[in-house]
């Protein structure tokens, strides 16, 4: 019997919709198994500003700090987007946040669900098989640097700064998960051009010896692009810079033949966050229509993590089942029956 | 009866033998059509560098800057790419070379050849008529931005740097060439992060009014790395900045099923630059197998662009002819009969 308190952040968009699921599907894993979660709410995104005026308030951060664990839905509104002159931005929160977490890892495992392999726009003997990793550095380069504006506006900077530290911190843990599979490490950059690109090579070379079972590869970005959708079973653990992992994770989330089912973690050193790698499509908001599976399977990421693995194999056995079972939301229905997001998870639930 | 003086860069790895092929066709298409074409070859990458230590002389930029067009392999050579401390590298040669030609545009375009379809990882509906044109930022960002080390060399930074004016003279690329084909011009950043991703987006949007029939929109880099595999023909010209562009071009590629049919072309205020999206692919390099198609069409960019449309013409329907007579280099014959590069070369020049 364990007793957990989760920071729940469900932000923007269907954020509030899918993170709602997960929440019933938890519930019923902790009724089942007898634990005891405690949700703890909290404000972000647009939802945050709107709120308090902060898409990250400090509030927040002391109720995810001091949780076992943060479930979060998706942030972003698109009145933000076309405005360049907004001051406050909801992605301030996501990146205020996975900096003051310390969540310098994002690992997105992108594999392929039997039932669901026809969807992808890659053909079948591609992808099938697929169970790679990709290992974003997440708490610097180009999204933490230093940026601004010069000659009246008429100039924009930005910069890709990487420490050693950060690198080798990131590049450990994708050696460590490399040993426990296929030993088997790519470590993606453009190093041909960049700089920091230069110093994570090097620094991953200078590892290497620590790991002599380990095969490293250095690919640049473009070709890794390019290769990812061409033979994505050529790859087993990524590791890459901030930006670049941005790019290939949403990039590979197609090998899967879609967004909507896709988790991720982003773990440091103190409290880890689970997410669904989608975002928050306010086209989709409020409609009862949005996949949630994404997220319920951050929440098996979650109970994973926690060492609680029967819990997350319940959690995936019920998605498998309802994936077969066609109890789906209208995005994997092919133009069949479908059920609300809400629906989907009560079924989800009901079937733990 | 024209007069070309064509300054000829054949670079590194598998680059002369693709370059010899497209020299043969020219001088069939010189020949039918009566034209002087007067080659000027130049040094260039690795090639250059073992030469004299430079991959992009001086000697060779005054042959490029006085010629009427450059057609260039490829460069790049492994010896460089794991070696961070190499002080001089092949690719600043293409760096060099770009920005003192004024190559601020590259043009990429990506369309699929009807008898290579299913040679792509794509399924066929997703794929049959994709005709989109990635419009690359070539002369600035984080390409040429400021770049070094600090911290006895335990931090490296780059940085990604836009002025208007490059941004403006980009897009006016792009909103003129979707004048002249759909109407549609996507905007591909990064403005949820970066401070040069706004800047794209307000001068992009400032542009609008100028191009009332054009229909403008604004895609992250990361939905666009996902979208553009799931539904290519929602795109129709893209205008992105200068690493983001070099993600998607390579990405894109996938779409045709092979790098090696590629062409792109490179154009500023002077000289045009026309080359394959491909690489120096030093594995294959002086063993006669890499195709040379890419460049051979490359070579139809550049009569294109000198109004030289009926040469243009018959340069595509001979690489044309050779796909569907599966007289194709090994990378496209699927296991069955294949052929040499320099047998391609000669095939196509004999069918002109
Ligand atoms: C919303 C945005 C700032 C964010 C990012 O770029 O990191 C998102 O794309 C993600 O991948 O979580
Ligand atoms: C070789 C490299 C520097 C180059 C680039 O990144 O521009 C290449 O990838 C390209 O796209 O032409």
């Amino acid at each position: 019997k364990m007793k957990l308190n989760i920071a729940l952040l469900a932000g923007d968009g269907i954020g509030p919709e899918v993170i709602d699921q997960a929440v019933k599907v938890c519930d019923a894993i902790a009724k089942k198994y007898h634990h005891d979660i405690n949700w703890k709410p909290a404000l972000t995104g647009a939802a945050a500003i709107d709120a308090v005026g902060e898409p990250y308030p400090d509030e927040t951060h002391e109720i995810c700090a001091n949780a076992d664990a943060v479930l979060f839905g998706a942030i972003g509104h698109p009145r933000f987007d076309n405005d360049p002159s907004a001051k406050v931005r909801p992605e301030q929160g996501l990146l205020k946040m996975r900096q003051k977490l310390g969540l310098f890892a994002n690992v997105r495992p992108t594999f392929t669900f039997p039932s669901l392999i026809d969807k992808s726009p890659l053909k079948r003997d591609r992808i099938e098989g697929t169970d790679l990793i990709i290992l974003r550095e997440l708490t610097g380069g180009i999204y933490f640097g230093e940026r601004g504006r010069k000659d009246d506006g008429n100039t924009a900077y930005d910069t890709m700064t990487y420490k050693r530290f950060e690198i080798e911190r990131l590049a450990k843990k994708g050696f460590d998960m490399a040993m426990k599979r296929s030993k088997k490490l790519c470590c993606v950059d453009k190093a041909n051009v960049l700089e920091s690109s230069r110093l994570w090579r090097e620094t991953v070379q200078g590892m290497e010896k620590d790991y002599p079972e380990v095969e490293v590869t250095y690919e640049f970005i473009d070709a890794v692009a390019m290769r990812l959708i061409q033979w994505p079973k050529g790859y087993d653990v990524i590791i890459t810079a901030n930006l670049f992992g941005d790019i290939l994770t949403d990039e590979a989330s197609v090998i899967a033949g879609s967004m909507g089912l896709m988790p991720s973690s982003s773990v440091g050193s103190k409290v880890s966050l689970y997410e669904p790698i989608h975002g928050s499509y306010p086209q989709a908001a409020g409609k009862d229509i949005a996949n949630p599976l994404a997220t319920v399977l951050s929440a098996a990421m979650l109970f994973e993590d926690m060492n609680m693995t029967e819990e997350a194999e319940e959690i995936r056995r019920v998605v498998n089942k309802s994936l077969a079972e066609g109890y789906v939301t209208e995005d994997l229905a092919d133009g069949g029956k479908s059920y609300k997001t809400s629906e989907v998870g009560d079924w989800l639930a009901s079937n733990i």
